[in-house]
């Protein structure tokens, strides 16, 4: 019965958090340019607003898949990190950015990455993963 | 310089067209639940209004991702059928279920899906596309 009671359906379930265009924007700032602060998000080349940023970080945290930390170097700026959740959607972001490139006129030299990625398969994504578990981990 | 030019990163591309929970479901139920017709997308568990079905449709065909055919058994119902572009798409579609059977509490036998899907690697993705290919082929 439509919209009688809550799809369980996984592709409708991670839509409901992450099927967004600025929250999936977020999540790419943070695997591929390595940004973890709130200005570094701004500056970001598709414009986000702060207020939208700010909603979808709240957000992105309530859902378990960021976290936010004081910054130990500056007093009144906050770390965002990925979680293992928020490391796991990387196949997702590797998929999107093959798509643009092989239909959207992407620029080649991100398309390539994407591209690499894919053709890398399980174990290019498991190296990437790695690597930003060891840069996401709270021992900084 | 944020916003003053037209990203051309690959993930962005790609969202500014599929960047949309709706967009991803009515895909997610030509592929998997092999619907075509505007009712059947009506008809799914999440609901989606008359208003924003027409849209995501109408966004989905300018895009090249689903083309409108007339159905020759009903005159008035058109038929919907994903590109190759729309095809393409599918690993977006099994991460996306993988990541919500893993991390949202969905449903298990859907979740199986997207797993074997998923463990099935590039061979399994390409097995799939050509079903699609030839059931979305405008032969029938």
């Amino acid at each position: 019965m439509a919209g009688t009671e809550k799809s369980r359906c996984p592709i409708n379930l991670s839509l409901e958090v992450v099927g967004d265009r600025w929250t999936l924007l977020i999540l790419r700032d943070m695997v591929f340019a390595g940004k973890r602060h709130f200005r570094e998000f701004l500056q970001s080349d598709e414009g986000i607003s702060s207020r939208t940023l700010a909603d979808r970080l709240q957000t992105l945290q309530e859902q378990g898949i960021v976290t936010r930390h004081d910054d130990p170097g500056h007093k009144l700026k906050a770390v965002y990190r990925l979680t293992r959740a928020g490391i796991d959607l990387l196949p997702v972001l590797v998929d999107l950015g093959r798509w643009g490139n092989q239909y959207r006129g992407a620029d080649p030299q991100l398309g390539a990455v994407a591209e690499e990625l894919a053709a890398g398969g399980a174990q290019a994504i498991a190296r990437m993963k790695m690597r930003l578990t060891s840069q996401h981990s709270s021992a900084d």
